[in-house]
């Protein structure tokens, strides 16, 4: 059994994508920016659960990271939307992927079990 | 501006991958076990910062959600590893995108500004 005496390691790559994602929220905020730039507003009434200040915190974090921009509109009246950066959208074929796992391991056994 | 009165919704699939992922630890614990079955004591030195009793609160999670099985192998001596069901492992081509992602947008520019 050489896998009892050899050290492993997490991979540094999905050390530092959990970093990011394995904070809760901030993976349903990046969902729903991709399918849309939106208001901060619009963002907190999408992910129920999700309060203001936390909304705040993790797209202070996801500006941090690049990921996530922030941009006024010119008005009237002005406008202020988050979008992803070419950074952030380039999570969208990962995310395409989780998407269709959750769909065939998550919500077809969620409808089976009625939980 | 459309998408300034319509209301957006956090898409059911990444909603339910989240509250899984979402969790400090767990895609790097998921991680690990993608690359060969581990004990215990081997996760914990796998993931530096990860509490044993953390560990334990996630592994038992990921029992629950059915994606982890916990196995006792015939000794002497008896041993228990951890593995990752079929429904785990299939979380596979998903991890190796958000691991792609991350080589190429976070490690490279951590190098980059010596982060």
């Amino acid at each position: 059994m050489a896998h009892e005496k050899r050290a492993i390691q997490c991979d540094r790559a999905l050390t530092s994508v959990f970093t990011l994602l394995g904070k809760r929220w901030t993976g349903m905020i990046i969902g729903v920016l991709l399918e849309q730039p939106a208001r901060f507003a619009q963002l907190g009434r999408a992910i129920p659960g999700l309060t203001e200040s936390m909304l705040s915190t993790r797209l202070a974090e996801l500006q941090e990271a690049h990921l996530v921009e922030r941009e006024v509109l010119e008005g009237p009246p002005l406008a202020t939307v988050y979008r992803l950066t070419p950074r952030g959208e380039a999570l969208r074929p990962a995310l395409q992927e989780l998407g269709a796992w959750a769909e065939a391991h998550l919500l077809q056994s969620s409808e089976r079990t009625g939980r």
